[in-house]
């Protein structure tokens, strides 16, 4: 049997997790967008800087998608 | 039987990770339209830049939901 | 019979919800008008996309609904 | 007989739906006017845009009206 | 006999529909304004649409206060 | 006898409904102000048009102003 | 014998109308100043329009104030 | 004797309109040296409809002061 | 005897009070040096305005404090 | 002895106060040095209007100060 | 067994730490991707000095994720 | 012994007092050396008003920390 | 036996501490780039700079880093 | 034996300790890097008046890490 109390730190880390990613990841991805609008012969040198990025990015929030997941099987 | 707890703990969970998906892809995908109405014989290559970025942020809020579920079934 | 803490759990994901659908629509869609009122000649390419974008910012959102009506009919 | 949670429940995804309509709505349809204003000559144009991007922002907090109407009369 | 937190319930959604009508209204007609300050010829053009947006605009809040009418005397 | 939490509830509405109005109100006028200063000849266009806002931005407060009179005097 | 929470209540709803007011006045007769800065020729013109808008914006904070002695002094 | 609660609403409604009239003076009193900084020579015109304009903000926070000194020593 | 919230409500009026005066004198002073910066010809009428300014800002926050020191001192 | 809450009304008066008084000498002094780096021949106009000012914005402050050590000491 | 207060400590810091990192990375690789579309040729330097600020930024919140699963896991 | 929440009230001041003489001085210095940037021949004047500023800066928050330490050690 | 309000504690302090270094580090890493973006040439000027400002930044986080360890592990 | 709030009280001020001076010392070295970026030549002259400014700006953060350990080791 779970808490309540457990499953809403799992809440809590998940969605701060998702907003946080999203923020980082939606700056990027923008920022690169308008990148290659405005050169659009170096697309392939902005895109692959993007990926690169993006993995860096999400790396602590997937940290945390796993405490979320932990908070809530581990017991 | 579940306890108000743990509805409100999947309650905040997907709202901020509906928050943060809309956020985000509201960023790229204006970015996106932008650069269209300014560079139109671009928009093929951006347009794909936006599938794969929009990929991209809604992994993180898709796994927020998934925690979401799990917290509502999971008992 | 359902507890109001139930109610509540519906009523914030449904808000937060909508919040989050009418701020990513908005500013799509105002930077849609925004381009058509720049260049009307490419009213069609920026509509198209904005369809796109709209379909794919309110799948969060939709999801988030999808839970708020499950917290009030599941028991 | 309805208890008071059960009312504040309405009340707050019914205010934070009216908030979010009014947020977007008023985004997307300033937007309109300045755009008529600056090229009068598109006017139709831009109004038909306006008018779908108003039905596609209303409709997720259309959905949480539903839910505050049906957290009230439900039981 | 009504309990103070159905009264306090009802003061809230209709304060924030006000808030969100009043936020919406001011934006689209001081657009309104400032566009005919600029071009006077395209008034009735413009103050059409504004009659127009600020009907849409307020359908969602009127709905809030209706809810807010409804949780007062509903008993 | 009226109990506290009925005031408190009357509070809360007519000050946020004072807000709201003040805010629209403000932004209004201010904007017609500036209208004005740029181009006197057209005084008179703009400050009809500023009456005609004024009135559709307060109906909604003064909506809220009721409710408040009608939770003090309801019981 | 007044209860202090009746106290409370008045005392927010006059705060915020004051903060209210405050604002909307100070915007409102900030750009009338700087109207008269630019152009001094047209100061009776900006000064009248100016006492018309402080009149409109206090008319929903006096309303207030009213609402706060009404709590005060009804019993 | 007087509760807490007394002084905690009197102390509560003498800060916001400490506030609100030091925002809305502030905000006024800036615009006018800025205007005469600008344009010394019509500094007359100016100060005179600074003072109109201090007294008409201060019209309401007075009334709030007034509320506070009302709530202290009413009983 | 003072109970602790009597103190607490003295030291928020006082520390808001304080806040106020700052900010709307900072502003004031800050927009009168930049305004001597640039025309340092008119410092003197410019100061004196300042003077006056202050002086207005200050009653109300001045009043605030009388109201601290009454909260203290009245028993 | 002297209760918690009692050290709490100090600390929180003398922490807003602190802040205020940066807050306004931060703006004052960054300007006066803005305006020497402009303009060096009048620094000497300038410092001597920055003394007046620090002098003028950290009134309130010391008086909330004052306050604080009242609290502590005083019974 | 674990109580509940020590899972929502854990969640607090790695969510804190999740949006820290990702705010921080964010900045710094938009910041790259802006600077090598508008200089291509020294997209090997900028890059270079992203992954170097990369590993600065990270170091405290995976100091911060460490302290996450040390509260999870040290009982 | 002293009980906890005295220390949360020093704890407090001290956290308050740190972020203000932070933000002034930050606002302060960072002025400085842009000036010093733009004009290299006016450092020593700069630098000299600088020392000053901090000075008067520090001046409450010092007094602010004074209170911290009496908190801890006056019983 | 730890008590889950020691860990809050501590979670609290690393969280902040996180975000304050991230903070820091972005905007000066971020501020480098776009230096060297600008000016190639005095790359290794700018990053030594970077280096020292890193360090200087991270002191007061690591020490409320060390904090957090010791309010883990000291009793 | 350490209370829980005790260690609550340290975390706070370690935290905004932590918070101020990397907000402080982030903007003083940022800018630095700006100007050394904008004139190499003065590189000297800048980087000497930041070292001053970090050492003003972490004298109060340093005293409020002081208060902390006094809080966790003084009884």
């Amino acid at each position: 049997m779970t808490t309540g109390l457990k499953d809403l730190a799992a809440a809590l880390v998940a969605g701060i997790a998702a907003l946080a990613a999203s923020w980082g990841n939606g700056k990027v991805i923008s920022k690169t967008i308008e990148g290659i609008a405005r050169q659009p012969e170096s697309a392939g040198n902005l895109r692959s800087t993007m990926f690169i990025g993006v993995g860096l990015i999400e790396a602590v929030p997937i940290l945390a998608i796993v405490i979320a997941f932990l908070i809530l099987f581990l017991k």
